[in-house]
């Protein structure tokens, strides 16, 4: 399996176009210590030239522009990419969808609940219809074991992470939701090898522990240093728990509950803007390594 | 008044995605006779710190990025960007919006048609409501001159264009929309001087042509250089005429059409991938320039 990193940033990206943050005046500024990052996506191989992603972010035509693997063949009409694979409804993980509309045959995989919330309230997504076969929507049933397009020779599972759906859905479509469906995390498996995939971590530790324990490469939550980090600079708000994302540092915190783990290569995705880790000279990027964590770039990339 | 063009190829950018054609793999390959272009975007101020977005497209968070002038203020949350003015509810137009969904109080003006699409079967577009205060929509009346933001010194007029609305809009809503408002040009004058912005002209020439013909600025609907430019690639399919677009060249085309109009300085935008101008080294490249005209480029700039 080969796996490609080809953004790493929370929702709005690093620098956020609204932001003038420390952390996002000193990217602005081309300080050498803050590295720009386009919203969190995955991309992930298995070498036979076909490309699955993980979620399809809003910067989806940008980083599919700085890959080389996933341009078309000179002279045709085509891409590497077969499928996609969402993990929730955020608007940071599906709008990249729609950079996908230009008549492409494409399956889309997900949990009903977000399929639903895509195809039934969003009519822009039609747009997917277009290709000829049409985009083929695809359920992912929590916990069970699904080739990706039958014989790719990945095989991805949906592991509940609890959650809820994003404030954008309205009723009556809410109302009727499968709960334990709004937030997924994917283990991606082939030859014995596993990925854990999980930019968001709202639900109970044992669940997304025990993912990540046994997995070979664990791409996780990774959006918020702190518990109380949009609250400080906003002067109110969520906390990063109540917007589905545990810390990293405190107690609970992803540091402190796989400080034990040995097995997965351990890297942090789905960073946010404000997040101090950001800062390659801060003390708590230096935390994070001195942990064994890694810190996701765009263009990162994994072999297993 | 400044214009800034922030992006000026057609739907899919340039290079689009999945496409393997002359003109894209020329871009993928450094080739210095094509230059690589995102969406169509265009930013407009009249100096005093704010700007306004006409359309809002996929590509925004990379063109924002790519626009110091559109930076926040380092220490502050916060934009110059105050408002957008959409000409139609096409993907390319509007997805853009979501880049925005960041907190940021902003108007979105726009036809009531195109409102009713995006926030009545759209429902991804209520995280634009988080804002405090939340986005506001307002409503473009046809021909009837509107001062953006009530007092920014810009006045805003739609121009009907006829067109269709996008594929994607589902019954029951499509036939409850006004026919007139799927697709509009905008004039946007100050202190005398007019722009008049129109990425695509579905309608009767003698329309848009009063309007071109009494600008200082027209940057015009050049999506494709020749009726079958589409059909020829792909064996089937709409022609130019009937995606709503005109071509450049032949009867009737924009070239012929605007070919005695000497007061607007011309210039050609929403260029898609196929389109023959493209490569600066072509005859069409050629005959654009000769019959005066001027061909988008990210990044170009026009003081009126």
């Amino acid at each position: 399996m080969r796996l490609k990193v080809l953004g790493s940033a929370a929702g709005g990206g690093f620098p956020q176009w609204n932001c003038g943050c420390v952390n996002c005046v000193r990217v602005r500024e081309r300080n050498p210590s803050a590295e720009s990052r386009t919203q969190t996506q995955v991309a992930i191989t298995i070498g036979d030239g076909f490309w699955f992603l993980l979620n399809a972010s809003p910067d989806l035509r940008q980083q599919i522009l700085a890959t080389p693997e996933l341009a078309p063949i000179a002279g045709e009409r085509g891409s590497p990419i077969s499928g996609v694979v969402l993990t929730s409804a955020d608007v940071d993980a599906v709008v990249g969808l729609l950079h996908l509309r230009e008549f492409h045959p494409l399956r889309v995989y997900s949990t009903s609940g977000v399929r639903r919330i895509l195809t039934e309230t969003n009519s822009m997504f039609r747009a997917l219809d277009r290709s000829n076969p049409p985009v083929q929507w695809c359920c992912l049933p929590l916990g069970k074991e699904v080739h990706l397009n039958g014989d790719s020779g990945l095989a991805c599972t949906a592991v509940p992470l609890a959650g809820t759906y994003p404030d954008y859905v309205n009723e009556p479509l809410r109302g009727t939701l499968p709960p334990g469906e709004a937030t997924i995390g994917l283990v991606v498996a082939c030859h014995g090898k596993k990925v854990f995939f999980a930019p968001a971590l709202p639900g109970e530790t044992m669940t997304w522990k025990a993912q990540a324990a046994t997995s070979d490469l664990a791409l996780l939550d990774g959006t918020f240093w702190s518990n109380d980090e949009l609250v400080a600079i906003r002067g109110g708000g969520k906390s990063a728990r109540e917007m589905g994302h545990p810390p990293l540092s405190g107690g609970g915190g992803l540091l402190e509950e796989l400080r034990w783990e040995t097995r997965p290569r351990k890297v942090a995705i789905h960073i946010n803007n404000t997040n101090p880790i950001l800062d390659e000279d801060s003390a708590e990027h230096r935390e994070m390594r001195d942990a064994g964590w890694e810190i996701a770039r765009d263009g990162m990339e994994f072999v297993l």
